[in-house]
């Protein structure tokens, strides 16, 4: 009697107790693409070793439980608000919390916030081997460093103080001539910046979006949905390893996923496009009308509008789900494939990426 | 500028109205096992024909909706309560939407509840090519009919008018004896019959669980838990025919997914876990210490207990996230596999699955 | 020992059984007037005694759970698809349902749509005492018979066949002529009719907005939000009887809850507003700086906007929460009321209404 | 055209950036008490300051946010694994926010965690006007100048290492004696300790129930349920500031929140009840049977367990929400009353609290 008196108490405890939600995770689904590894990555979140709220085990926590594959901690460098009750010591953070993240699997990046009033503005730079000598009054001279230590460098939410005071200027100019900026956040948090985003089209500078956390994340599987979820950078690496990501990112493989949207260039969001999208063979057939079920594997919401004349106007398809189209068309126009427009895969501030619709016989 | 102002209203209209749910299908996550397709099923389910209270039409769209791959459509023979409004006509639901089902490619079943006060209770006719005939009052005679048109019968609810009435009996033992009664209900909606789990074991029946929806169905995405769903069989069929829905069934090849569990039998339950848990090769070791990632790709939040000496006590998966579990234990103990038991994988009223986690070396 | 396991089953069944929803009521949050009740109706909904898909029952018991206070079933006296199955019985839903209604304090209205192709398109007829004698061929014919019953009439959406269609011509100048036409849907489901909103207040006729649903509804409390949600009019009656609702249906205090909108006419609108913002006195004062808890009662995210020189530019007060509003501004500005408009609560197709907002001292 | 695309600009931001969350606050809906205000407090939290991994301010935006009252920081003394990076400053948690508390409305209590290994285990002293003082290596001296400071002492989670270390010894009884101690901890996160609960009873100690937390908290509106929230303290206070708190703390006027329950003396949970549901006279009335609708005000799933011969055996009346209760019972039995216990409205270990619910005539 006493053992069964356990065994219930035992099985109160399990059926009442909430699940411990800090160790589970729920990946990003945004499928590889055929040459290359999909690594969801975040390059700017803060902690209190410069103006965030959270100790740097918080990111680490945060990134595992949100399917991260990457981060970055990037402390402002002369914004230490803090200091007085925490002295600056610029390692830190990423010293902390390393080992914790080789345990859960995410690559830790080191990095910093240089931080200037704008222009010239905010940049990050990262695969820093030691922050400490960034820290140096004279602007170009960070860079200089940043560059000795073999860092990608990017602009950090150039339109944040005002469109007009983050213009392409003298500043970035002589950064890129040096070849010491590399990226541009075309997106940070909230915001996105069509400017950032044709001046890294025409820079051919690595397009690249990020949440800017300050604050505890909130997220959860529960919470996030197609339109509100972290600011993430997509990077098509050979590998997740560092080096695999520095190469992709030299290399501009990235896209940036904000709200119900993926910025990218055309190679890799048609990739990514075609991974997602999963078109089945037509399970009925009455006359010149199919029933085709259409799978969308990745976490927008696409939005297709046609091009042609053969199939509707607009297809929706959502996220991790499937979708019943019918189609009034021969069966010689489905397999050929039908032209639209996917109005969610920007290639450029006003651009969206052209798809085909191919719908297999069998 | 009346362009521009069309143009903003549609965009209006486009961001606030909200998505057609009723075309948008959320698969149910049970992996297919390596020799059979794994259907999803519900063989028990009512209209306005009978006592329902949904148009048939109805039952199409939920199960389109909520990832089912097949339905029976099971009314009442002998109990017609709307029948002053809507004659008695019991081949009209399939009728009605068999076309309906074919355009979204669910495999629609014609059935029939065969009604009679417990003993013997309401048994379940499906693979009908004709409901009619079944209506005749001589309770053997109803079956033999069944069995001329070569359909599959089970028992409905053994225990639902309370546990003595839904006991095995000269009317389930002639049946039985006859070849004409081949499946038991062991879930029904919200509830579980450990005798009638017994019974089917012991006899050899397949174990069938089933919604019995009379109401419409308010399951969406959102509100589906691991807990909280329609009961489903598991079907596990060579193809997604009625003749390999059929085969399967008669064969026994099922299993019921209740609640957070699964029920079945071990040659099932064994394939699905293993199709269902991924283990990934340790990602960092100190010591005898290694971090694992483990992945489960279904429904169910799999409960893990160990048997033997290595290992974390319990382990939770949640349903289709990832663990992170830290196992103490050196690399030969790992690869030669950590014997546990899956406590919500039930073989039988009391027992539960074994299993072995198998940490890959690489 | 026996009777611990049977306590233990128990439980584990109480711990894991699905909470039943059928019988669960959430309130719709928009609080009564200072000289009315706030009733939340539908005015025009389906079943399967036209070209619905429901029994009758399913819309009590939606009306129930969801929170509403009356509704009107308003099957097509004309189209009739499921005739061949439900030979045409006008009054029997009203009918076969009364009772429920009553036990669930639900106002039940027997009405029905008088549906020509447009135009002069559909027009929902309620508070009639029996149906039948409305099917008549002559359209004025029908409205005469609507008249010796006493019923409300309104033009239910009118741009739904097109905008040109639904214009204001003799037909529907006919029946305002001669008192038959009392009231205009300015939205139905997920539309919005600027036109119809217009005519209204032009002709003073009552705003009315419905779901017209056909199919089961899947809202939940879960699943509600401000911008999700069935679409109701709001009508300030004396009392919550059919005669409270019809005298101030014919006096036109209605309101439209639609999307994230209020809309209807000054008095009511005012008067609701002041009923669900509640501004707290001042918590905390610094200088000229006030932080004020301003508490929002309703289901609206209300959306604020400064006409005057002080206070936040734009303030958002979210559904049934508090927010925190700083004001930098003198003791007596805010006594004296801060002029804002709602810009959510519509007064015309393109007027929004006129708030004060006025900080109490204690 | 280019004003109509400015504007058509701002629309597509404010339709899809998501809303600011931090500012709103959800009310917890526990009404106040005919004689007190229902106070929402916890008294056990962390920051960096010793071993939580937040800055202070997370902790008042938590309770800004999640509808709080008060809250303590109570970091330990004695536990300060962060000192390496950020040196020692016990006041330091409690300056640093006194304002952003002020600003919110927010009581903020000064609180230190005195931490020794068990037995004696770790105690709150809250209301401390300087904490530095009590960092002293005498245990009797630490409580000694909580003393001298007025505080109030409350032994935390008794169970937590061990039931067998947790049991109420020399440490205790002398605090005890002094006038020392105060008030348990009967639950700390996810932990209820029964034998804590009795002892309080039994020495007429303050009932305390805290979250302990120390990470961020993720709770939100949106995954709030009657099971899984923070655990909580109601204080019944005579006013919400500083010594109204400390009065009714002294005057053990507390109960706990806890899962779906609330613990507490029977004073306090019967008024709680009463203040909570609101049973409405009889809507239907038909021979001895009649519908009710009872509401229930607050946060919990509130059970019901039939006493007496009359009414239904189990009600379920869920939070926030109305229930629709049938009871066959005569006019005389329902004024009456109908004798009830609140299964989940604990008195003690053992013990819940009788209701009488009387259906009112009109």
């Amino acid at each position: 009697m006493r053992r069964a008196t356990a065994f219930l108490t035992a099985l109160i405890l399990l059926c009442t107790l909430p699940a411990a939600t800090a160790q589970v995770r729920h990946e990003i689904h945004f499928p590889d693409l055929p040459d290359y590894r999909t690594l969801k990555c975040d390059f700017h979140t803060h902690t209190v070793f410069s103006d965030g709220v959270v100790w740097p085990t918080v990111r680490i926590d945060e990134a595992w439980r949100q399917g991260l594959d990457v981060i970055a901690i990037t402390d402002h460098l002369e914004y230490q608000p803090h200091k007085q009750d925490l002295p600056t010591n610029h390692n830190r953070p990423y010293e902390l919390v390393a080992g914790r993240a080789r345990e859960r699997g995410i690559l830790l990046i080191r990095g910093a916030e240089i931080t200037r009033d704008t222009p010239p503005g905010h940049h990050n730079a990262i695969f820093l081997s030691d922050v400490s000598p960034l820290e140096t009054e004279d602007f170009y001279a960070v860079f200089d460093e940043a560059q000795r230590q073999r860092a990608f460098v990017f602009w950090n939410h150039p339109g944040w103080q005002g469109a007009e005071r983050g213009t392409w200027g003298e500043w970035q100019a002589k950064l890129y001539e040096k070849k010491q900026l590399h990226g541009i956040e075309i997106c940070n948090g909230g915001s996105y910046y069509a400017y950032a985003h044709g001046l890294a089209l025409e820079k051919k500078l690595a397009l690249v979006g990020n949440s800017d956390i300050h604050d505890p994340s909130l997220e959860t599987e529960r919470t996030r949905t197609p339109t509100e979820h972290r600011t993430l950078t997509l990077v098509f690496a050979n590998e997740k390893t560092i080096e695999g990501l520095r190469e992709a990112l030299f290399a501009g493989r990235t896209a940036v996923w904000y709200q119900n949207q993926l910025i990218g260039r055309e190679p890799e969001l048609a990739a990514m496009v075609s991974a997602c999208i999963r078109v089945n063979p037509p399970h009925h057939r009455a006359g010149n009308r199919v029933w085709v079920k259409i799978e969308n594997l990745c976490e927008l919401d696409i939005e297709l509008q046609r091009v042609g004349e053969v199939g509707p106007g607009r297809i929706k398809l959502p996220a991790r789900a499937t979708a019943l189209v019918r189609i009034d068309a021969p069966a010689e126009a489905l397999s050929a494939g039908l032209p639209y427009r996917a109005t969610n895969f920007l290639t450029g501030p006003d651009q969206s990426l052209s798809v085909k619709l191919v719908v297999p016989d069998r």
